[in-house]
């Protein structure tokens, strides 16, 4: 059974807020061919409409099957998946279906189309691509607009994450480079002004 | 006795690559003010030139000052400053000086001006504005080169982040919302392909 709840779009930013490694789905104009890649350069830009930011190279097939299709989705691996999140990162969508290859279960989201990755995830966000073209050929960067969003009840209830040391393998993953990470610690309270 | 040391261009990106919390800091076109505001919402966009993405909304006193002087700095709050990361981004630096009221340590950039703060920081940036009108007019969107940066040797050393048990304090902050930040947490080491 599953543990994924909707999340109301002006909460949305927060499953970004705290600067995860994130994995980035996409699809082929035709829907015949779909893609996933991670990804650690990524931000919240606009809360209502919930809106984000995804640095994407031009030479991969995400970023060719994102402008063809307008449409991407963003899941959040947890600890327990960093394995698989650090593999779909080292090789091609164009060597073969990487959900495939790596034992991947995914559905298909109604609004988009996009593959949202549940199992190993802690979080999704289905966007739809807002063409930037400047931003696009200058720096990679795809801006889009959140259009569902969902996240795991064990760790992200009330619009807002719960990481406990009882639910570590749902933390996030920090990626510092070279396949090392960084999972989301402990909590703590800034003083109120 | 400072512990930092500058970072190779081509490490900047890792500076952000985990995702903490950011302090972005600026100054008027003459030089004669100075800000520095909280946020959470940053991205490295390429490794080489070094390059940023920062958001920064329209009506802040820090947006104005960054459009006129064309430049902005980054510095990466610790767990130790979090209460100081807080307020500052509480308040308006409209309503005086920020540096003053909380009684924030900085230096000038000699490249570009802006004030740097080490003390309760990790790690900083100094940024030139690439200016992209439509990406900070739609999306508040900022891009910028990085002209230097240098990271506390204690924490960061031969171009990669060293987290430990050891020096908890100087661990990334990252905003949860309402005042609740998350540490950077423990290491992982994702398996080779």
């Amino acid at each position: 059974m599953s543990h994924f709840r909707p999340v109301a779009p002006e909460h949305a930013s927060r499953l970004l807020n705290h600067g995860p490694t994130i994995l980035i789905t996409s699809r082929s104009a035709d829907g015949t061919q779909r893609n996933v890649m991670a990804a650690a350069w990524s931000t919240p830009v606009e809360f209502t409409p919930a809106r984000v930011a995804i640095v994407v190279d031009k030479a991969t097939l995400s970023r060719t099957m994102i402008e063809e299709s307008g449409v991407f989705g963003i899941c959040v691996p947890t600890a327990a998946f960093v394995d698989t999140a650090y593999a779909v990162g080292s090789v091609s969508g164009r060597d073969g279906d990487k959900f495939d290859r790596f034992q991947i279960a995914s559905q298909r989201c109604p609004e988009s189309g996009v593959p949202l990755i549940e199992s190993g995830c802690s979080a999704w966000l289905a966007c739809r691509l807002l063409p930037e073209p400047n931003a696009q050929t200058r720096y990679d960067t795809c801006f889009g607009e959140v259009v569902a969003a969902a996240a795991d009840e064990r760790v992200f209830r009330d619009g807002r994450w719960m990481f406990t040391a009882e639910n570590r393998e749902l933390h996030a993953i920090h990626h510092l480079g070279g396949g090392r990470f960084v999972l989301t610690g402990d909590s703590i309270q800034a003083a109120p002004l």
